[in-house]
Formats: C-alpha cells, structure tokens, sequence
C-alpha cells in the first residue's frame, strides 16, 4: 500500500497538507475521515490514531500524526522545491519559527473564532454568548497582528519572497475564520495582498478545492443528539 | 558578537535550550533575562523580542525566537550529534511529531500545573481555587497518560532507543510541576526510569543546575505591586 492521508477538508491542518501535496504531485489515498459524522471517534479510526484526531499519514506501516510533521515528512521524502522549507540556516529557522508559534496562537484562535461564531451554535446546538464571542474576535485580532508585525512585515510571504509551509499553514488557519464569516482581511491590506500571493502561488483552482468545505460551514446541518453528546466534551477540551 | 541566548531558567523552554546549549559544547553568552523581575517587559528587551517571550537567540544580526526552532537552528548549525534530531527520514519526523504535540498538549498542563499550584498564589498573591486546581491537575494526569502510553510506550526515550531533542523539551517540561511539588512520576514506573535515563544521558551535575530555580520556584518572594499589576493580564493570558 502506498501513501494514505487521512483527512476532513473541515480542519484546517487537513487543508495545508491536502493542498500541499496536490501541489507537489505526491500521489497518496485519500481516507476522508469525516469530522461531523463522528467517524474520527469510529473504532476502525482508533486503530489508525488512538488520539482520535485527523490527519494521519500511514505510509506502508509507518503512522505519523500532527500536521507539522506530516508536512516536514513529505518535503524530505518527495524532494519538493527549496522553497518550501529552505536547506539555508536562516530561512529554515524562520519556518521553524512560525509552525512553531501558530500552534499556540493563530492555531487556537481560528479554531475558537469558528467553533463559537458557527459550529457550537448551528452544529451543536450550543448557543455562545455574546461576550465570550467578543473576547474570541479580541483575541484572534490580536494574533492577527502579530502575523502581520512580526512575521509578515514588508516580505512578499511570511519567511521571505517565495512562499513556504509558513504560508500554507497560515492561511489555511485564517480560512477557518473566513468560513465562519469574520473578516480577517477587511482593514488589513498588506495581509489581503498576502493572501492574493498565495493563493496564486498554490493555484487558485486548487486553493477553491480545498477551501470549498470550510466555506460552506455555516450550512452544516446539526448533529443528533447521540453524537452531539458524544463530541460536546471533546470539541469544548479542544477549543479551551 | 557571538552567540548569545536570552534566557531565565525558570521558563521550561529555555532549561531544554541551556542543557542542549551545554551538552554539546555550544559556546554562548549568557544574557539572563529575569522574569520574577518584571525584565521581558523592559524597553531594553521589547528591541530584541517585541512579544517579550524568552528564550530568544541572537547570532550577530539574526535573532530567531521560539524554542523548537532555537533547538533546530543550533542542532544544524553545530552539527551536534545525529541522536538529538535524525537524519533518517522516519526518526526524524518521530520527533517532530513529539516537538508539534507538546505545545497545545504537556506544554499548556504542565505551565497552568506550576501557574495555579504555586506561582499565581505565591508570587502573585492570587488565589486559586481547588475546583480549578483539581481540573488543571487531572488535565495534566491525561496529557501524562498520551506521553506515557502514545510516545514513551516501551522503548528507553521518547522516540527510539537513543536521547533527542523531543526527551529534552518534555523533561524540562515535566520539571515544571515537579517544581510545584506534583508527583507526577508517582505510580508511573516507565516514565520514572525514562527519567533517571534522560538525566544520565545530560549528565546529572547540568540536569541540577539547569534545574536549581525552579526546584525553588516555592520559595519565590511575592512581586511588588506595580509588578503584580503589570504582569498579570499577561500571565493569566499566557496559561489560559
């Protein structure tokens, strides 16, 4: 058996490595895993990832979890373009620096800016006060910055003037919240520029495919109340 | 101007960057930031990190911040042994995996463990209450149960049968709330021999001293109030 991604279009580490790998022509199979029908909690998944969380790479036997490093793995393996995580010191040191910084900041709040403006409420029936919805948008305003004054600056991409995994990473996140109808870019024209540039360098047709899921969240129809009360617990651990 | 590192061995990820600097015979200067002290927000250190975060390492012009991308950038410049961080395809990307779990995983439990047990009550004179305590602690015992039985399972470190970048970050981790008085190799066997290997591996004379601080974390004198007021939005949004 050859390479097999596990992945919902839903989750936004699924999308960066979904469109990175189409980009890069890495044939593999896709295993869709999908999220609002529970089947990331299915046993036969917990055979895959015990963590119960998507995406997974298996190749022959080899099972990697977390996004990160499913995205170094294939770069090494498939010898994609340089620019995409730099064999130079410095310009490597500066993708490191931001796969590692998104995970604690854009990461938690795209994903706490989606579950509590849509799926907590249309998904799960879960009505989100307004003041806890406010504090959420404060909050990812100000990682917003943060991508914009500290790593973005005046560069063409986030690490330098070719795009990296930084930038796939990144907007993969910043689309979670588009999905739930935030307007990341309003007000924000060098980040709005940014995001014209990759979208052009991944290829607008690609970029639409992989977004197309996310964009239509807020028509998800609601979970029953089976799996409602089976996924409540976990959804409120990871967005905490 | 060398190598410099900005460091306080109170925060987790600069003992992993100290011990790794040190093992390995990376010659440095040390410019020590304290964080008890209020430092990370002078004027002096928002010129070299804006978001007045240590550890941050500055190698003549080229300041890099983030832990793991420190780690990486000295493991490639200094050509340090090939056990701490692989080249091998597989192994390489099993620490990797650790290196991307641990941020939104040990890093937030074992933080809140030290945060709400000793530093919020002691330093900051603000108390916890148990109900809160209770759920960081049973947080910290589930993330114990991934690192245990996902990552260490059966083999003498976290990701093979030779010490790496991934031991180092969660062993400095785990001396957080150890620090705060948890038990947390009590009744975990695997993970106690895991420990007593790390440490011979470091060498036990830097295991102490990287760790004398916050062995003492307990005895800290309580902040100032003008300090108290600065620092704790600051805090209290850094361990939410």
């Amino acid at each position: 058996m050859g390479l097999e991604l596990y992945l919902d279009l839903l989750s936004q580490p699924c999308r960066a490595i979904y469109i990175f790998a189409k980009k890069n022509r890495i044939a593999f199979e896709l295993r869709t895993v999908d999220l609002r029908k529970g089947q990331h909690l299915s046993d036969a998944f917990a055979q895959v990832n015990p963590l119960q969380k998507v995406p997974v790479l298996k190749d022959g036997d080899f099972i990697l979890t977390e996004s990160v490093a499913i995205l170094l793995y294939l770069a090494r393996k498939y010898k994609v373009p340089d620019h995409w995580y730099p064999q130079d010191l410095q310009a490597c040191a500066r993708v490191d620096e931001y796969l590692a910084w998104q995970h604690t900041a854009l990461r938690r709040n795209c994903l706490r800016a989606l579950w509590h403006k849509v799926m907590l409420p249309v998904f799960l029936g879960e009505p989100v006060s307004p003041e806890m919805l406010a504090t959420t948008l404060a909050e990812l305003d100000m990682a917003l910055q943060v991508l914009e004054g500290k790593f973005l600056q005046d560069k063409a991409f986030l690490t330098g003037s070719h795009i990296s995994l930084a930038d796939l990473v990144a907007i993969t996140e910043l689309m979670h919240p588009v999905g739930a109808g935030c307007q990341v870019f309003k007000g924000r024209p060098k980040l709005a520029a940014w995001r014209q540039r990759v979208e052009a360098a991944v290829g607008e047709v690609l970029f639409q495919e992989a977004h197309e899921v996310i964009l239509k969240a807020k028509d998800s129809q609601p979970a029953d109340p089976t799996l409602k009360q089976k996924m409540l617990p976990k959804v409120l651990a990871m967005i905490q």
